[in-house]
């Protein structure tokens, strides 16, 4: 037994996303079927859309919804309850990071939101541009009180991205943390980072978006265009969190990081990072990736921006502007992030 | 005023070592004046051969000795204290990483012990393959009682350029730490790491080496040149120090490393490091730089290699062998470090 569910879907590289219906498992046991609200528009939805390999895909991993079913063994979740899930829906559950409360780093591969094939059914997981979504409870995080739903979406991977490494590096008072990138991920980072207690100094292609950048929580804005505003950075950083996917040069951001220094990259460019040997040996300085987080993480996630007011800033586009949104996206135009919503369609 | 000093130097790129007679500063009041009896050489000393801009170079930067006059200002030492002195001679003093007694990493740039400019007398520094040296008292370590005084050279560059890292990146019970390349650095990284209390492992190109790195303090020994032993070792290591400088690949290392784990370059190989971006993000890992270290951090390895009885392994060369020491170093053909025996030429 399947059900039914209506979404959009790519059906080939480079697609348009068109509407399409397919079927979602019955819930097992453990399983809820989440009724999907918002669902935030990733840069890794668009880069599914043009590398997948896998079709029709059906992108989304940053919802909010609400439990409409719950499988016989389910105890936290109950029809009603309002919850948000993010780009990982379950995981091998017995290797050393599962126990851990780590599944984005299990050793098996954690199941992805979409694009991925899920082991229980044996089925291609469709992503949250669609109407319902199954998934383990496990993996089903209750949406935190007193915030925006839209803007709660993309906390569940912009978010979550963002706030493991800049805890995991220390970022607080007296120290001085750089965002490179100020799209869906830096302003969460920008704003996660100011109420840690950090000083923080948005690096910025145009300066257009420094007074944006100001208002977010950045102490300082520095053109990262600007060889002499680069320059004069030298060594002033502990941590550098850089959340641009396009290729660009590290050298600037290693020479600007003080010693014991960490450059931590959570955007995927495209190709290789390459970095000078001497780069990293002066100063002993780190190279670092992050990215997601595991079960653990996202609940202190969601207690920490619930307790601290901190949602995305959201552009609400009806599902039938999906391909604007992508457009738009592709090209920066974005007041931080776009997220579906999908209540829309129902009115 | 100056001083007279016999010593050996190449006169051009890849020249052979010849004796030569030079000068150095007359002693300022911080200033000590050390007798030369040993001096370790090391793979650096061959690049600044091949690659140095300004000669005569008169290399090393890893020697023991004897205090033969001290500064009218010098507090900490006497005539006939035995001391080691290593690759930083000075700093300036004043920046953040001077204060907290990690001048290697000195913002106006470190004295180093050769090759360089000393700021203070305007003269090129040259190195330890000589009969004296003269340098700030800050600069200089009393050598431990109790270990073999050629075993301590190779200490004060290959001892404190492993040392840190290893400690900084918590080398201890309970962790496992990887070692590539058994030469100079390699050999006393395995012997720190053993005396902290971690599961060792050493990769080495040569299974011949297997017996000797298991005497040494190897738990395990991995043929990094065999594709399927490296394929086992994913996911094992919470730390790898990467001593050699030749060219090769940082992916099989990074596949070996834990969530968390750091890949630690401290050999400087030519050209750009390189790694894929999801190398370094699936499992939110590092690559670290370290090299040399400050006062504080060398006396403190002094005081731990003193307490555990280690001191590199050594093999005695009289200074005219320089050339065949070098070559030899060149080919990798040494049990693990030569020391020039300077007290030799005066008996």
């Amino acid at each position: 037994m399947t059900r039914n569910v209506s979404g959009w879907a790519a059906h080939q590289q480079n697609g348009s996303l068109e509407p399409w219906s397919f079927s979602r498992r019955d819930l097992l046991d453990d399983d809820v079927a989440v009724r999907v609200e918002y669902c935030g528009v990733c840069s890794s939805d668009i880069s599914a859309i043009r590398h997948g390999t896998s079709f029709p895909l059906v992108p989304g991993h940053e919802m909010v919804g609400e439990i409409t079913e719950v499988g016989t063994a389910v105890t936290q979740f109950k029809v009603g309850d309002k919850v948000a899930l993010g780009n990982i829906i379950d995981s091998c559950g017995k290797c050393p990071p599962c126990r851990a409360g780590r599944e984005n780093w299990c050793e098996r591969f954690p199941t992805l939101t979409y694009g991925n094939i899920d082991p229980k059914d044996g089925l291609p997981t469709r992503g949250g541009y669609s109407t319902e979504y199954v998934l383990p409870e496990k993996f089903t995080y209750h949406l935190p009180e007193g915030l925006d739903p839209a803007g709660v979406a993309p906390l569940m991977c912009a978010g979550i991205t963002t706030y493991v490494p800049l805890k995991r590096w220390g970022a607080g008072p007296g120290k001085t943390v750089g965002i490179v990138g100020l799209g869906g991920l830096g302003h969460i980072a920008l704003k996660i980072a100011h109420v840690l207690g950090a000083e923080v100094v948005q690096f910025t292609r145009t300066m257009d978006k420094a007074d944006e950048a100001r208002a977010l929580g950045a102490d300082d804005v520095v053109l990262s265009t600007d060889a002499q505003q680069m320059a004069a950075q030298k060594g002033r950083f502990d941590l550098i969190l850089d959340t641009v996917g396009a290729p660009h040069s590290l050298e600037p951001y290693m020479s600007a990081l003080a010693m014991d220094g960490t450059l931590c990259i959570v955007g995927i460019p495209e190709g290789d990072l390459t970095v000078s040997p001497l780069s990293l040996i002066y100063g002993a300085k780190n190279i670092a990736g992050a990215g997601s987080g595991g079960t653990r993480e996202t609940r202190e996630m969601l207690d920490f921006c619930a307790e601290h007011g901190i949602v995305a800033d959201v552009e609400l586009m009806r599902p039938d502007q999906i391909n604007e949104a992508l457009a738009r996206l592709a090209r920066n135009d974005v007041r931080y992030r776009f997220v579906l919503d999908l209540t829309a369609q129902r009115q």
